[in-house]
């Protein structure tokens, strides 16, 4: 409904104007893809929350017969929904993205820097937060692995949330390879997936539960106190990294970890990224397996929801769709979360609202027509104005003007019109005053 | 893709801001729809072009048996695919919106003004100017008889073809009443439908063809010939509009619309909508049932590409979704045929190209932390700017920069930094100026 579309409207607006000025290009791809794009990538539950398209016509044509059906059926609903079946909805921004990358490759100049702001499906059970259809707004750059760009995103993080009217942020940092470096540590490297996903847990289900979990998939409870330890790790920025650097000693791919990090680090500074918006944080661990560098984990310091924006490097975006070797790195905003934390806090700007600034009331017979040209002329000057349509009593009309807003209400009736005045009523105010004709625009612009 | 996506959110920015100047305000519903609400809105062709989308889970857990399952498809398709799929992706924005007014009507304020700028999903064989996918750009106003309205809608697919540099159109204008007046007058009221969907066809199939429909559907050519010379009334409109009248004696309803096209072109003038840009047209029909008064439709007098708005009143939008009586007027944009249109005429300005104004060459070393400063700068003022991600051949970013239309370069190796200045060049011109880095701001602003 209007009030709450109104709002959206302002965070994608926001969104789309700090994207745009970091120099991203808007894309959008289809809502329906062929099901084999999307099988397979979100794993086994996410599988199951693809919502399909029924195929359009007589969908059971692929079959000779009523038998062959039944077998097929028998054999599988799997294989069975996917010869009825062969489009669905977009789960995601991203799988989408690497497909239509791949396919238009050739038109494409990389480094490309593309945004998207478009809803998803997931065939979940609805509740509070989670939505069957919902925008994602998500910002790339495929093909390049220069960090400058991790850097870049977490800047462009701050002057999205900072123009949301939500400076109070902290975003999260890491490094995937920081990941791979403890799991070395503590000599356990083919742990590294069940590790992250158990870590990713940290916030909400604590350490007790996380390291029961660990120990069920096979660390013991001394890896476990050892990984710990390393999570822990404390000091400033500088301090922590010398320490992981130690501890990274036998692994290569630990050491490359912190190496980017620092230089992650480096770049934030020099572009006017404010020192207490970003925290290196060893135990952030994003659930997604493409993650290879940089990770990233924005949450409000003012209201407790979880992440409101996130995202990372990938080594391999587009390897699936025979385009393998093209790096990148992109964020993600949770705008319905966004929404919720700048509702709570009351966040919204005054031109969030709706946007009609006056109401001509109707009296019908003469005054008709000279309202009519009062309504365009206003419109002329760019002010957002309605005309009653009906000479209904006036009390409706102020109950409706109330009702939807509106501040301002010009009151002509043929006697005003006719010595060349209205009146103009402030609704919040209640104070009423005559204005010429000829003024009434530069009234109306004064008081809006 | 980037480039066709940013004329695009021309297009709908302007329209979006049309609406809200006419005091519209936005509101979204969901893509999916129950089945039984679409099912039985859009005919028999507009049924089979529905997208339905498979249930979730095990969708054959309503049958007992195979064998209930066979019988139940050897049935009939129809009734087993509401079995199988209780969705159904949106079709067009009317019904959705419908759906919704009743859903919501405790909380709404009537008349309500809404637009709503949403896909919708036909199962066509894709074609050029036929998609699969498309958005549709409505505009309603629903609670209200009041013909000042109608005209108002006129007024705004002024304004949106306006500021769209659209400016020569036709806003062609009839009454469906005016329509009823003429299968009365021929004597065949019971013929009133069949002829409007004849009618309809007037423009692509030629008079010819639609007297052979006509007399197909069981008019004689008497009756054919009466109807012809009916649409073919000539004079200006107060002149049409007396002879329509004087042959409506005997038709209630026809004198009615004759009334109201007489009203609803009394207020054209005052609204300053230009009298070249709309005409009454007694053989405008407009396919769709559930119009009940005037109708309009927009055609280019410059792109031959057929209709690019449209729309009409209607007597009772939400009936069928059990709240008679809500009487509204609404109009649609086609999107993607006015994108067709200004693509062909070169009309997009150069605000709705891709808006990256400066690239700052990447020469890697010292010199990346005082870009980056620079580059935070420049976005700090407003400024649209990359920074080249790394310190490839300068051949390769000016490359680069030429491919993706960024305008400006910035130069700025260690010296000339050091000498607190940097070189701008103009890729358009080739022209190449030194500037000192506390001036490359206001530079800039001056060069875009």
């Amino acid at each position: 409904m209007p009030q709450v579309m109104v709002r959206r409207e302002f965070i994608f607006d926001t969104l789309r104007a700090a994207f745009r000025k970091f120099g991203f290009a808007p894309i959008e791809t289809p809502s329906m893809e062929k099901l084999e794009v999307l099988s397979g990538k979100y794993g086994e539950e996410g599988d199951r929350l693809i919502f399909r398209i029924l195929n359009s016509g007589d969908y059971f044509s692929g079959f000779a017969s009523d038998e062959e059906m039944i077998e097929a059926k028998n054999k599988g609903l799997g294989g069975f929904t996917r010869k009825i079946a062969e489009k669905a909805l977009r789960y995601d921004l991203t799988v989408p993205f690497a497909r239509a990358v791949v396919m238009h490759q050739n038109d494409l100049t990389f480094p490309f820097r593309r945004y998207q702001i478009q809803p998803v499906w997931r065939a979940d059970r609805p509740q509070k937060g989670r939505y069957r259809e919902f925008y994602q707004c998500d910002a790339d750059i495929v093909g390049s692995d220069s960090l400058i760009l991790d850097a870049e995103l977490v800047a462009l993080l701050q002057e999205a949330f900072d123009n949301l009217g939500l400076p109070e942020v902290t975003v999260s940092l890491n490094n995937r390879k920081i990941l791979t470096g403890i799991a070395d540590a503590i000599g356990r490297p083919e742990k590294f997936n069940s590790m992250c996903v158990a870590i990713d847990k940290l916030d909400k289900a604590g350490k007790d539960s996380v390291g029961e979990e660990l120990q069920r998939n096979g660390l013991t409870a001394d890896e476990v106190a050892k990984l710990f330890e390393l999570l822990a790790v404390e000091g400033n920025d500088g301090e922590k990294l010398n320490k992981l650097r130690e501890a990274f000693a036998g692994s290569e791919v630990g050491l490359k970890g912190v190496a980017e990090m620092e230089e992650v680090l480096s770049y934030l500074p020099a572009m006017n990224v404010r020192g207490e918006i970003y925290k290196f944080d060893v135990s952030l661990a994003r659930g997604l397996d493409y993650y290879t560098g940089t990770i990233y984990e924005v949450k409000s310091n003012e209201v407790s929801i979880g992440s409101i924006a996130g995202g990372g490097r990938y080594d391999d975006l587009t390897g699936v769709f025979g385009r393998p070797g093209l790096p990148g790195t992109g964020i993600s905003f949770g705008a319905d979360r966004i929404y919720d934390v700048m509702n709570e806090l009351d966040r919204f700007p005054e031109s969030a609202t709706m946007s009609t600034k006056v109401m001509i009331a109707n009296f019908g017979g003469d005054s008709v027509q000279p309202a009519l040209k009062m309504l365009a002329e206003l419109r002329d000057a760019g002010i957002a104005a309605i005309y009653y349509p009906d000479a209904a009593k006036l009390g409706k009309q102020f109950k409706y003007a109330d009702a939807t807003k509106i501040p301002l209400v010009i009151l002509a009736g043929s006697e005003e019109l006719n010595a060349g005045k209205v009146n103009l009523k402030d609704l919040a105010s209640g104070e009423q005053e005559s204005v010429a004709i000829n003024d009434i625009v530069s009234s109306i612009k004064q008081k809006i």
